[in-house]
């Protein structure tokens, strides 16, 4: 008994009969005495068929323009699921993201989520009305329509939950859960049953598509209590909280990002202040950094490699080629045939048989490792792109039995 | 140079070549150093696929929710068309029906506007930007998204010429202007220049398609500037207005209306107060009557007989059940085989000569007047339905060489 907030993605909504489906599942909630409010994606390709509708008009249109057009596939779903409630005879109201009360800033098309009035949503809840959420998307100061940006709707479905001071969160996906690795390519991948916050957001971050990581982050930040589920199959799903039971695994996870490519800087002057110019010459035109990695000094010049998302790697180049003439650099090389793979699990620092049996399982599939880096409760390797799968496998072996 | 707003239906921006198509025509004007509003239905068949998306998973879905669905139908054409200004050099802002200010009454799916809170168009149109705004949608008082009926962008369209007072209010559609009949089955059929607005409401009224009636009516009332116009062909249209040039013709259109029901009640006393009850027990279920003709009494008894739209006649038919009881009528009958012809003209009723030629012209075809009603500017007959398209012909070409 409390408030229950429900997340469904596009594929949970694809269809009159999944919708259907979805009603039972919110209903079913619903009549244990439950306030519910349900965020919605937009159904199955709808964003896809309204971007190509967009590219046959103007290709580089408007992130505006754009934000109005996207905002109607999940308006799409919430009036179609308000009906399939009414149809089993439960009262629903359905409501877009600025009759929601989301309050985001201005960048259109990443919006971010200044505040949620939920004037609205509570007095719809105090009918005890089953509240249908249009995810991914708000209002600006301007009255404007902004999105969230892919995967914007789990962020959306836990800042309602924070904002409503929810019992709960459930993500309703189209896997059953967190798995040890992808279970569509790892055949041996086990489903956790819980997992930290911080584990949740090193396997969201490193390529597993479960959660966007923004919401996770949110979850964390207000301790919101969450549940990754399928809406296809009943049965439980993984809990994310703060602290977990104590389970034999010590490994999380074992996860892949192929979308990585990696920048080396050649034959820098060996002085002080050279890693501080590059890195904040990135910083400025918003690329992130990921693993760093220096080379040791020697006949008074060093190399600097990093990684960035491939997707900067073209506006990476461009800033390190100014280095190269300014500092002095004999080359900037790049790579995008690289993955990077990594183990999660909190505690594993203290634990330093992980590192061993990690690398010991990539050299007996004879994978070369290039770069590496670790943290509290991850070890990350960069490998080669074509041998990401592989990697993901041996290392999934050696820790999950 | 002024402010012109323009309205372009679902077969004008039914694909991205119309589009940009309409894209032309609006910039064109834009050029000319007018303010530009445009007012845009949903792309051609949107409604009808989302109204069977709403029956396959509720026949009855509640208004409220219907509305939210069909209102993203012309969300999607306004960012459409806004990027297609935008790829042709122009500054464009699409805004919803909420964001253009429309205040509705709550009425879902046929709902009426009660004002339009102009500021937004205003301080947009103040930065020179060629402002998009969605038909047939609105926001009632309590926030919530309403249609306004289908053919409701025409209203909307003409209701911001209203508020903006706008110098012209162009509705480009699908023909290029108002016909002297239906130029699809009248191969004969004229174009016309100019037509008032009482002519113009006769013709609307009685099934010619063109412009949705609601819109005359509010173009009269505020006595906006209106020109019907081809959105597919650059030619001029008709324009409508309160006083028209003098033209040798002086019938205006012959129109067909086949949605309609004669009902015919029998027999009751002719006694004072009859029709009186009749007629206002029709008006407490909102059932709209047209022709109505009444016996001259025989007997102590008179007949009395009248017309209603088709879709009344099943509500129609029970009012009048009950008075065969109650006032001790003979019988009750319907008839729903029928249709009802018109002929439309300013000043036609200074002219008897009108009347004989009309009722010529069906006699030598052979076709039964089965009612007849007049008025200042038009002449109606009920007649069977299966020769409605033939009355038209031989009545149009009798009139009009």
């Amino acid at each position: 008994m409390g408030i229950v907030v429900q997340k469904f993605g596009g594929t949970s909504v694809a269809n009159a009969e999944r919708i259907m489906n979805v009603a039972n599942i919110v209903t079913e909630k619903y009549k244990q005495g439950n306030n519910m409010v349900v965020v919605v994606s937009a159904q199955g390709d709808t964003t896809d068929d309204l971007i190509e509708k967009a590219n046959e008009i103007n290709p580089h249109p408007s992130k505006r323009e754009m934000d109005v057009l996207l905002s109607t596939g999940e308006q799409i779903s919430i009036a179609l699921l308000a009906m399939a409630i009414e149809k089993l005879g439960f009262p629903a109201v359905s409501l877009t993201g600025w009759q929601a009360g989301f309050v985001t800033n201005s960048a259109h098309s990443a919006a971010r989520i200044r505040s949620i009035q939920k004037e609205r949503i509570e007095k719809e809840l105090d009918q005890r009305k089953i509240v249908v959420v249009a995810g991914f998307q708000g209002l600006n100061r301007y009255d404007d329509i902004t999105t969230l940006g892919r995967g914007g709707s789990d962020t959306s479905a836990v800042a309602l939950a924070a904002a409503l001071r929810a019992d709960l969160c459930q993500i309703y996906t189209d896997v059953d859960g967190v798995y040890t690795a992808d279970p569509r390519k790892v055949p041996t991948a086990k489903k956790l049953e819980e997992v930290t916050f911080d584990e949740m957001l090193e396997l969201a971050t490193l390529g597993a598509q479960v959660l966007n990581n923004r919401s996770v982050e949110l979850a964390k930040k207000y301790n919101v209590n969450l549940e990754v589920l399928s809406s296809l199959e009943r049965k439980p799903g993984t809990v994310v909280k703060e602290v977990v039971k104590m389970e034999k695994m010590l490994i999380k996870g074992v996860a892949k990002d192929s979308n990585v490519a990696r920048i080396s800087v050649m034959g820098v002057p060996d002085v002080p202040g050279i890693a501080y110019k590059i890195f904040s010459s990135l910083a400025a035109k918003n690329i992130d950094v990921d693993i760093i990695l220096q080379s040791i000094g020697r006949e008074n010049t060093k190399d600097i490699a990093f990684t960035v998302n491939s997707g900067n790697l073209e506006a990476a180049m461009e800033v390190c080629n100014v280095f190269k003439d300014t500092l002095g650099a004999m080359a900037v090389l790049c790579d995008d045939q690289v993955a990077k793979v990594s183990v999660v699990g909190a505690g594993m620092q203290s634990h330093p048989g992980v590192a061993a049996t990690m690398f010991g399982a990539l050299a007996d599939a004879n994978i070369n490792i290039r770069m590496i880096s670790t943290s509290e409760i991850k070890i990350s390797v960069l490998i080669d792109k074509e041998k990401a799968d592989t990697a993901v496998q041996v290392i999934h072996d050696a820790f999950i039995h």
